[in-house]
């Protein structure tokens, strides 16, 4: 009983102890305990944000790249929806988070008063673990329950609503959190039976720990040794990537490109991976990709051993097959006309060493794999769950994660006006995250859309929906605006120019690359 | 049956002739065949915004100022979720709102593609009205109800789910929006009652139409000729005010001083409103604002006809009374430090007639209300929720349903950052909004809660999460990013001559006007 506390110093404590230690904050009235206990628990890095959907987009960041949950302070319903994009995203890239939703006093619940909201219903939409934290006795083992849950393998979004005066009620206690478990360990039966249905039909779909440097290397492993295929999910949480890293094709995400690359595969195998389904329905194609007749084998469903499964598959099919590895290889450095084609080659051949690059470039981004698959070994995040404008606030917080290494977030211009916000908190804390903005003026991945859905190209009226421009955005006055340093480039000259200079520097750049279009 | 259409076509046929006519949207794949449709629906005026908080802030404005819902166009669950918090708002304004979200094709749903989510729960949070649309035969008539819905008095958010396939399928029919059914009169029995507890002890609290000015005119002369006070509620989704209008106080925003005003009533009459509480619960305060023994009468509800009821009151209680009405009286321009009372001064000195004031000013516009009193006459729409980021999407749609009237946003510093987005639709519409950003550098309404709450002034680590500084924002630079011209102002004569600059040129302007503290 030593450590009693009031409740938001449990909370902080008990996260603390559970190695939560960072928490991307947008505080409100019903927070301000949370926020004074901060100064009792140093270990807590507390991280402004000016938007909600920057805090819930960078504990996504962070758990990418730390593995581990951050925590996020969020302000009643209306703050949570704020985050709810990211912590969709979030969802989908199976990783932990802890959000912390301050709400109302228990007596001020019944009166309804302005900004009484439902809370656990938008929580309950994105979260794996919700629970509301009703006493300030029972509040630290709460918080030790939520992060636990955050860290069942492979992490899902714990969401704890906290009560103002649960919060500022003496007589709370820290509690411990237990260990994590590690993730269980797949069975040899299960082993056995895809080692039998390995051969130049089969393709291995990697996802999850499955797309580490580990689990790579054991999956180029089995594919040197039975001439099954490796394919990553679309968009993998994370994926090691480079020169000395095995190259493995993403599924490409127009479903016609999908179907095309899966077409005579007679069994699938899931690592750390669903079964492959179109991103939207459209007319007249299937939402599922695999050809008819294909198996569908699971290796290892996510939060399982992927790695240890696929170490223990190469041992038995492949034991003495080398992986084929990325050779070093960079494009020369383009120059003249900035297309998205010289942007890929500038980012590639100026990649530095363990860079971690959030690739939400949509589709700027086409050039990108083939151009870095020989880059410096690097790691890359995608857009796991679709909803956009999460590759700036996910740059700031791996960087949070990792401040020894370079962070190069590649963003689509449309998608990085969602958050752009995230620029603040990036100059405010002095991350090394160079952004470069993929400026196209047009929303170019819904143009595309309109013909895949077979609305045609569209007439005039539709097109002023999918227009960027009038007024043009000027991303160099956006970000310096937040004080980032920013230059625009309109060569493939200047962005290889800018680009070098900005990750010479530490800090955080961004750079306007004002693209023109192939040919 | 010669209207068949696809199903998007009847969806924006049948909002066109419900008399919702203007869509803000941020569509997306699903949307695709709703944004294709616009070009055959040319009465449907469709404004794009970056970011669905704009979109839903922007409904609301217009919603207020017209009296109509418009329509949104949101991205499944994600999308909705980045409405969320200004949705909140317009469901706490009793305004009308038809949001349309997309979502994926019926055979969709089941594969759990990255984008799918849980829109129901989010919509229903925040919606009084929700229904998915599950045939293309029967949309238009979904559609119908979801305007008939959202029009019930006072009115609501109605939030319809609409799959891709639903519109992109033929066969669907145009249907017909019932008129709008009246507001309900209130009863004699009724009237009377009240009729019989007027006296100085008796306050009329209002909310909701009897804050229109022929309301404030009723109110005003039943408080002539019996003495009852007249308090309006302490964020009015739209009031009538200046000079000619009845000056009406607003129940103060503190509970210490809101108590204190409402010390001594023995009887209080809701007229649109409800029963006052405390935005907080507070650590030894009451949530209930009321004197013990004060007896509640309810003389309108939301949605009935509450000038009708006042009006009728007035007849019977006091037939020959005079209303007071506010004189004529503007400051004089103010000279030297720009504090927040030389701001409400500037304003309220050259507040042109007929304005609409968008009052998101926080705690620098404490002076507001009374500097303002005496303007011409202009009307007020204030935060009804509590969500912060309310400000500029509200003052764009409040320009789009009165592109005769000058828009006036005053916008706190750190609640204009959640919703910057809405300065680009502001220049791309060219609407007459003039934003002054309340420019202190700080959380400064969470500085005076961290004391309310009990938690004293925190130490240095709270302190930097109510700072707005390190790095300053530069609201000239993010402005002028997005299309629209910005100066700052430092003195009282710079905000002066630049707000009369703004007010004298159509389209937008911005002013930064970095205050100092009193005193």
């Amino acid at each position: 009983m030593e450590d009693q506390v009031n409740g938001a110093q449990a909370v902080i404590r008990t996260l603390v102890g559970g190695g939560v230690d960072v928490c991307f904050a947008n505080p409100g009235t019903s927070e301000m305990h949370f926020v004074a206990a901060l100064d009792d628990v140093p270990e807590m890095r507390a991280v402004l944000t000016l938007f909600e959907g920057v805090a819930t987009g960078a504990a996504d960041g962070y758990a990418r790249m730390s593995g581990r949950p951050a925590a996020t302070l969020l302000h009643l319903g209306p703050g949570l929806g704020n985050g709810v994009a990211n912590l969709h995203n979030a969802r989908r890239a199976l990783v932990p988070v802890v959000n912390v939703v301050g709400d109302h006093a228990l007596a001020h619940k019944r009166l309804d008063a302005p900004l009484e909201s439902d809370i656990d219903a938008i929580a309950g939409a994105v979260s794996g673990w919700v629970r509301r934290s009703l006493a300030t006795g029972a509040v630290g083992e709460d918080v030790a329950e939520a992060v636990a849950a955050a860290r069942v393998a492979p992490g899902q979004v714990a969401t704890l609503v906290l009560p103002a005066d649960v919060s500022w009620t003496e007589g709370a206690e820290v509690a411990a959190v237990p260990a994590p478990r590690p993730p269980a360990v797949v069975p040899p039966s299960v082993i056995e039976e895809v080692g039998g249905v390995l051969d130049g039909s089969t393709v291995l779909f990697l996802g999850g720990d499955a797309l580490t440097e580990p689990g790579l290397l054991a999956a180029a492993q089995v594919a040197a040794g039975t001439g099954a295929r490796l394919i990553a999910t679309t968009f993998p949480t994370r994926m090691a990537r480079g020169a000395g890293v095995p190259d493995v094709l993403k599924l490409p995400y127009p479903p016609q490109a999908a179907m095309a690359e899966l077409a005579g595969a007679k069994h699938l195998v899931l690592v750390g991976a669903k079964e492959p389904v179109a991103f939207f329905g459209y007319p007249e194609l299937p939402g599922r990709l695999l050809p008819p007749g294909c198996a569908v084998h699971v290796l290892a469903r996510p939060g399982e051993d992927g790695v240890g499964a696929l170490r223990s598959l190469a041992e038995r099919v492949a034991p003495d097959a080398e992986p084929q590895l990325a050779e070093p290889c960079r494009p020369q450095l383009p120059g003249g006309r900035l297309t998205p084609r010289a942007m890929a080659d500038v980012v590639a051949a100026l990649l530095p060493e363990r860079a971690v690059v959030v690739d939400e470039a949509i589709t700027s981004g086409a050039h990108l794999p083939a151009a870095t698959a020989g880059s410096a070994a690097h790691d890359w995040l995608s857009l796991t769950g679709g909803a956009i404008g999460w590759g700036l606030p996910v740059a700031t917080g791996a960087a949070v994660a990792c401040p020894d290494r370079p962070v190069i977030a590649l963003q689509a211009d449309g998608s990085a006006m969602y958050t752009i916000q995230a620029l603040w908190t990036q100059a405010r804390e002095q991350l090394d995250v160079t952004t470069v903005i993929c400026d196209n003026g047009v929303y170019a991945i819904l143009a595309g859309e309109l013909r895949n859905v077979g609305a045609g190209q569209g007439g005039p009226r539709a097109g002023q929906l999918l227009d960027l421009g009038s007024p043009d955005l000027d991303f160099v006055a956006l970000a310096t605006g937040m004080g980032v340093p920013a230059t625009r480039a309109t060569t493939a000259e200047e962005l290889a120019e800018q680009f070098a200079a900005a990750l010479a520097e530490p800090g955080p750049h961004l750079i306007d690359a004002v693209l023109v279009r192939e040919g």
